[in-house]
Formats: structure tokens, sequence, C-alpha cells
């Protein structure tokens, strides 16, 4: 009796926190125990890890440093805390989680889909979302309102080609595992999205 | 033309900082232009890394996150500082490098070798030192020189059948690659350290 593990994907601007909330909200009214997290993040160690990640820095930061990085949070995080909560039977929802990491490494950096596979082979073993939420919109659209709201990280400071990019990537992802994926269109009215979020959830359910 | 890569290798205790200096110096005196850094370490982020690694802490740090966290540091110093030197023809003196990662994660930790060997090819490629100076000394000993001078840091803390395994995974690099290993008796009063350093030193050149 292993809990469910929801992620929660998407690029800057897309309502992640919001909804996040919305969902762990929906959850909890169905009597649903869920412990909510994030990559990079969710231990001390790799709460750590991601502030070194997204410090804007004078310095440039390797892009194959930037992925062990990542999978060295993910593997702390999956130990320590999500596969604990999964094996007690609680649900991990989770923002943002491997697709990122194919979307920003992979398709935004343009590192190897290859090596990022056999890294999360290494981290995962076969350790995968019971579903992924992916909240999708226009990349104009999202940085507008992501920019909008306060400073910049490392990643924000990105120009919009490789937000394109990062948004190709998910889609990507999302036409691969077709069954995992969820796609919430964004970019409408906030009732609409999270009416189309609890469609899906119940279906899921 | 590009310059040679040196690394300096052992147990906790050995005398490493001692004897970088003392390899830093001859090297100097025979005009050559080297330059000294250390793994983990050696850039910003990467020290900002080694911190994050040798920081005592109360959250149990997973072996993968270790390893990871090591290579990722080793990237970033490999692409903004070591490679670099190289290619300008400096000399690089590095306290500690990859075969570290096979004697502490691998023949400490219990990490599998052909990990280790797969993260490193990913990092590195096919660079390696030109020669590694290996300073063995008894694990006992070692400790208890260590213990003796600081505050311990996280891998410090290990007991001494961690430290064994370390010694024993040395060992199997040295074997493995006798051309390039350098193993230097520690336990031996300083100046005939030295005198056998200098000698492998005179031979290399």
């Amino acid at each position: 009796m292993t809990g469910r593990f929801i992620t929660v994907e998407g690029t800057e601007g897309v309502g992640k926190s919001t909804n996040l909330a919305f969902i762990e909200g929906f959850l909890r009214s169905r009597a649903i125990d869920v412990i909510t997290t994030r990559e990079p993040g969710g231990t001390p160690l790799a709460e750590e890890l991601r502030e070194l990640l997204l410090a804007k820095r004078e310095e440039p930061v390797d892009a194959c440093a930037e992925l062990l990085m990542v999978f060295a949070a993910r593997a702390q995080h999956l130990n320590q805390l999500v596969a604990p909560a999964l094996a007690r039977g609680q649900w991990v929802l989770c923002d943002r989680f491997t697709d990122a990491t194919y979307a920003y490494q992979g398709a935004g950096r343009g590192l190897s889909l290859e090596t990022i596979s056999k890294l999360e082979f290494l981290v995962q073993g076969s350790l995968q979302p019971d579903i992924t939420v992916w909240l999708d919109i226009d990349v104009r659209l999202g940085l507008e309102r992501a920019r909008a709201r306060a400073d910049l990280d490392r990643f924000e400071e990105e120009d919009v080609s490789f937000f394109e990019r990062v948004r190709a990537g998910y889609r990507a992802r999302a036409e691969e595992a077709p069954a995992r994926f969820c796609r919430i269109n964004a970019g409408q009215p906030l009732a609409q999205v999270q009416t189309d979020i609890q469609r899906a959830l119940e279906a899921f359910l």
C-alpha cells in the first residue's frame, strides 16, 4: 500500500505555486494524506544545493556541474523524504522533478538526453511519477508574469529562446509519456485552469 | 604545449599540506609555472560544494548524493580552472582528485566502481593526472595526527575501518596504474619523505 507520486511541471510564471496549493487542498478534501515538497530541494542539504544552483554568480556555471548538482539534490530528496513517505502510504506532491531536468538541462542547455537518462536510472531506478500535471503557457506571457513579481534567479534571467527550448522539451516529454502527462492550458483564466486540473485529478483517482 | 597535471593523494594526517607546499616549491625552483589547487574545490562554486560536503549535519547524507556533489565540483573545477590552465601551458598541482573518489566513495562508502568510472568519463573524458603522489601511512598513525590538530569534518569523523577501506582503495588504484602512481611511505621522518618525493619528481621530469 504505497502512496502516489504527483509532480507539477512548467516554465516560469505558469502559476505553479497557486496550483500546487489548489491540488494539495483538493487531495486533502478527499481525505488523502499528502506531503508537498519541491525540487531542487525538499531536505536541508537539498535546499542548500538549490541555493547554489539558483544563485547568480560572476563565475560561469558549467552545464555538467549544474546537471550533477540537480541529481545530487534529487538523490538526497528521494532517499530521505520522497521514498520513505511513499512507503508509509503518504502521497507526495512535488513542484518539479526529472521532467524539468530533461526540459531545462537537456532541451534548454543542450545536454545529452542519454546522459540524463543514465543519471535518472542511477538515482531513481524505476521510480517515476504516477501523474504529472504540466502547466503549459506561451513563454512570453509566463515570463511577463514571473518578471513582474520578484528578483530573478539565475534561470529566470535566461532569454526567451531558452524558455522556448524548455517548453519544447516538456512537449517532447509529454509525447513520450502521454498516459502520465496531463497538459493543462495555463493561459486560461485561473478558475478554468483549476477546473481542468480538478477534472484530471478526478480521472486519476 | 600543454602543462602537466600532478595530483597528491592520501588519507587523513599523511602530511598533504606540508608536502604540497614542498612540491610547489620544488617545481618553482625548476622555473615551472604551477598553480596549486584542491578538490573538492578550486573555484568559488566548487568551494561552496566542498563546504556542503564536509559540513557535519543532523541529516544523513545519501552516498549517491555525495558522489554526485563530488563530481559536480569536479566538473566546475576542471572546466573553469584546470583545463584552461593546462591548455595555457601551466602545470596544475591538485590536492586530491578522482583517485580519492574511488577510495572514499567507492572503497570507503561501498559505491559501485563502475558507476564512478562512468561519471569519471562523463566529467573528464580521457583527462588523467600525469603523475599521482600517493602519501601512504598507517591509518591509526594518520588519524592520531589529524585529530590532534583541529575540529573534525564529516569525513574525519568516520571510524578506523572506513579509513582502512579508503587506504585499500588507494592501493587498488595504485596497482591498476603503476606508471602514474608513486607511493611514498609517509610514516618516515619528514626529511626522508621529501627526499623520496623529490626523487620521484626528478624521475618524472
